[in-house]
């Protein structure tokens, strides 16, 4: 599957051994990621090159003329019936600032739509480093529907962002 | 580590591959998983059999003279600093109403605190035949910190409940 949004923005669904690296380094350059969550990023890779659907993650990659720009990683929540969750929306932050976090989502959503799903959840922090990430899910539409306080640690609380695709 | 809280319950931590049949088979009694949540349950006791502390989950089992009673599977939450999930927690139909679930909880509790746990999370579905479940997590000092819509399905809602250890 392979959509052209613009002339320079080209979305495909598979991906590729060659996605690895190029998701690391994305990770990394943002400086927004600890080196742990970075592993988990890449994990997340391995596990959908090696086991494809089955890993119950799907990601979604957009490329330019010189490469990676951004992706997603997102799945059906096990024992739900029409739920997901959005794990990663990335954008590299040489590409920031064009709406490319923005057409990501919305092909995602189009994406989980066309399989059955109603509800999208997004999970972030409460600190103020993710206003920014809380301020583009809510331009994407999302509505903030729970807030466990101290999650993460002490003073960091897991907000619970949720967008019915139906 | 074993401690006897009555002559007739003795509580250990180390996960036997004996205990994975007796707690399929505990798991189905009760009547109240589907053939995939028990799938689940049984999953999880071969990852700790498997990988130890390694795979994220601790279990807690009850024994009485004539075997299992009742378990608990908990683990700490990736990416957090001191918040827990307790992710199963089920008695056997035979030996309900007598208090077991509240112990096993109390040592579930005790054993988390000493590990550093602030916060332990627990989510139940809030369907009408989950009131007696939500009933025994307020019993047992759990409040309701929120309520996520249509999550499991329409009309099936998603909530999680909180404990502070600390």
């Amino acid at each position: 599957m392979q959509a052209s949004l613009t002339p320079q923005i080209a979305l495909r669904h598979t991906i590729r051994e060659s996605d690895r690296e190029a998701i690391r380094g994305m990770v990394q350059r943002t400086g927004f990621f600890s080196a742990e969550e970075t592993a988990i990023a890449v994990e997340l890779v391995d596990e959908a090159l090696r086991d494809g659907p089955g890993s119950g993650y799907e990601f979604l990659i957009a490329e330019g003329s010189e490469g990676l720009l951004g992706y997603a990683c997102m799945g059906p929540i096990p024992g739900t019936n029409g739920s997901a969750d959005l794990y990663w929306l990335v954008v590299d932050p040489a590409a920031q600032g064009q709406g490319i976090g923005q057409r990501i989502m919305a092909a995602a959503e189009e994406h989980l739509r066309s399989r059955g799903v109603r509800k999208l959840f997004v999970d972030t922090s409460g600190k103020p480093q993710y206003f920014p990430t809380i301020r583009f899910y809510e331009r994407c539409g999302f509505v903030q529907e729970a807030r466990l306080e101290d999650f993460f640690g002490i003073g960091d609380p897991k907000i619970i962002f949720s967008k019915r695709l139906s």
